[in-house]
């Protein structure tokens, strides 16, 4: 039997066997109305659990929450809000989140050490404890209640992003399942997202945080909305095991289709959070080969989709492509102007360096689509990568000059 | 008699003796009526130069140009134009700008050797050699032509930049005159900008040089606008020695009189700069104190004034300061939440990593102001830096999403 990966529809993270989630419209921010605002994920078994947060060194009291929590390397359940980051607010902030655990622990019958905590929204606000404390006595869990928790974790998101895969090979058969919410303050590593990805494969603890880390750094890692970087970014993967299976460690087959389906899982969602963007009209997509080496081939990637200069051209659709060399050069990858190929979809528009002959029209025709690539060669090495952004637009502005007023 | 600095009032590039400069409405970019779009800045007596240019790795064609002829450290005159940067152009471009130079030289009775190039404009687009052959001959020179110059190096700009002071003490007055365009593509360091600074003052090559690295690392090197960083970065200081005084060179009172005037001058250009950022509606101004060194100094306060999602808030009025402290926590400098102070104008808002009372109608107030100083106490250390930015507005997008177009 070979090895197989699948996409459910209308999968969502309470898709692979055993966790539950539930939401509720908490008033976290006064006024909301019935958005969904303060939700919670649940396995019925204990998780082995992986965990990676923001390189910022202002974290938030759930960050701070969370990384000490998962030296154990276990979770049963995590509670998340939007409206309010739990972030600048100190030690009662902290104390804050402790008991946002306490009381979700309390509400599933969870030791309150197995409870993780996420916030996302304004920052140096504390939480309304009292409609925190009300909201968890409301949510109610079902086995399909991912798609409510994928809405409760929206701020300025305009769609849920969920999936989830199934993955099979001989003897072995889990499921992998996501949701994530951007669309701000999104830049590498890391963008300003909460994601939480579940699974029912059993997997042992070492390789479940190595598996996440090596997912990340193809898929949040190279995905750039604004260049600001949150306190407050948490990603999170549970595997309860419930799908029986010997448990999965470094090397080997097992390991290599676990890797495939959940950096497929994570790619679909970083490109997700990059096409929702705040303002965004399109996902820009920039492949940079022929780098001395991997990271330098991030670097460039990363500093060209999260060139304002380049995004708003996209946005324009200005043939302005001297915005994408400007943005190498700048980005402290190593370059050789003399070697340089560029392509803007498949129109070559620079040869070693040297401007192509074109027709405008054919570039400004690629800049139209929903989604737009750009592949540069750099002729120094054999190294890729690949990063994704979006557009930068009026509306980027618009909402974010008027966040917490 | 104490040392005294002035501003010259109208004052310009061409006001410290012996500078002369001029310029001509050559179409460069076709359709562009009678703006003025090449310039020259001659000087009677050839001078000692010193220049700073671009970090980034892909360089125009005359900033390679200058970087090898100043070598020598000696220019006789400048030619410049807007409206085509000659960068990624290849071999052929170096040969439009050495041509350019030659040109220059000839209608000067110049040695080629001692005429320096800059360009400004769409990248990845010849130079319309034959326009600019005929451009030059039509330029003609006077002693208050920097005016002229000023324009013709404009950009998106809005409106010219320019000053001249002067200074004097026992025995020493000298002039200090400069121009500087931005105002897109802008961000340390040396954001994309062309700056031509001119002094009758009899200066050492090396101390000549030290004082420029100096005077930029207070100034240019502190303005982002958009976080671009352009291949044309060009910063070129001319000294012609007409005042007759004894060289100044490193150490004693003549330096540091020099080294004041010189950093007044780079002060008020790079702060033009940012004011006049594309869109922008009004000047940003982070000053980091307390800073385990002045490299965290700098670092933080470039941080946050590139923040876009801080620059967005400003421009919106909205009270959002916990994005300077995302800024801050992502800058890489070191900070300790619990030490940090954080004044919005000369409100307190945060103490020791803890939200203060105020009102909010007065946080809303310093944002309406056309300047907008924000300051943070880390307290690592003793370390300062200020940084100028400007807001992000729609305008920006709109300018940038037409540029070439």
């Amino acid at each position: 039997m070979e090895s197989k990966i699948d996409t459910i529809s209308d999968g969502t993270v309470t898709t692979p066997q055993g966790f539950h989630a539930g939401a509720t419209a908490a008033q976290i921010k006064q006024g909301s109305g019935d958005k969904l605002d303060l939700g919670i994920l649940f396995s019925q078994e204990l998780c082995v659990t992986a965990g990676l947060f923001t390189t910022n060194r202002i974290k938030s009291a759930p960050v701070l929450l969370c990384q000490e929590r998962l030296k154990k390397g276990r979770a049963a359940a995590v509670v998340v809000n939007s409206g309010c980051a739990n972030a600048s607010t100190g030690k009662p902030g902290l104390a804050d989140a402790a008991e946002m655990a306490a009381l979700t622990a309390k509400a599933l019958g969870a030791d309150a050490e197995d409870v993780l905590v996420a916030s996302t929204g304004v920052i140096g606000q504390r939480l309304p404890m009292e409609r925190i404390r009300e909201g968890i006595n409301h949510i109610s869990l079902s086995d399909n209640g991912g798609h409510d928790l994928a809405r409760a974790m929206m701020t300025t998101d305009t769609v849920p992003k969920e999936i989830a895969i199934t993955a099979s090979a001989e003897g072995l058969r889990f499921t992998i399942g996501g949701v994530v919410k951007g669309s701000g303050m999104i830049h590498p590593n890391l963008g300003t997202l909460l994601c939480f990805l579940t699974t029912d494969a059993a997997v042992e603890p070492d390789f479940l945080q190595e598996a996440l880390h090596q997912a990340a750094d193809v898929s949040f890692n190279m995905v750039s909305i604004d260049g600001d970087t949150s306190p407050s970014d948490t990603l999170l993967l549970l595997a309860n095991g419930m799908a029986g299976n010997p448990p999965v460690s470094s090397g080997g087959k097992a390991a290599e289709l676990f890797q495939q389906a959940l950096d497929q899982v994570c790619i679909h969602l970083a490109k997700a959070v990059a096409r929702d963007g705040e303002g965004a009209t399109k996902l820009l997509e920039v492949t940079v080969n022929g780098a001395a080496s991997k990271a330098d081939a991030a670097l460039a990637a990363r500093t060209i989709v999260s060139s304002p200069l380049w995004k708003v051209a996209v946005y324009g659709h200005d043939p302005n492509w001297g915005r994408v060399v400007a943005a190498l050069g700048r980005s402290g990858a190593e370059v050789k102007e003399s070697s340089l190929d560029l392509h803007i979809g498949d129109i070559l528009v620079l040869k070693c360096g040297i401007p192509q002959p074109y027709d405008e029209s054919d570039v400004v025709r690629v800049l139209a689509r929903d989604e737009v690539p750009v592949t540069l060669d750099l002729n120094m090495g054999t190294a890729s990568a690949t990063a994704w952004g979006c557009d930068l637009t009026e509306k980027y502005v618009i909402i974010n000059s008027q966040y917490t007023t």
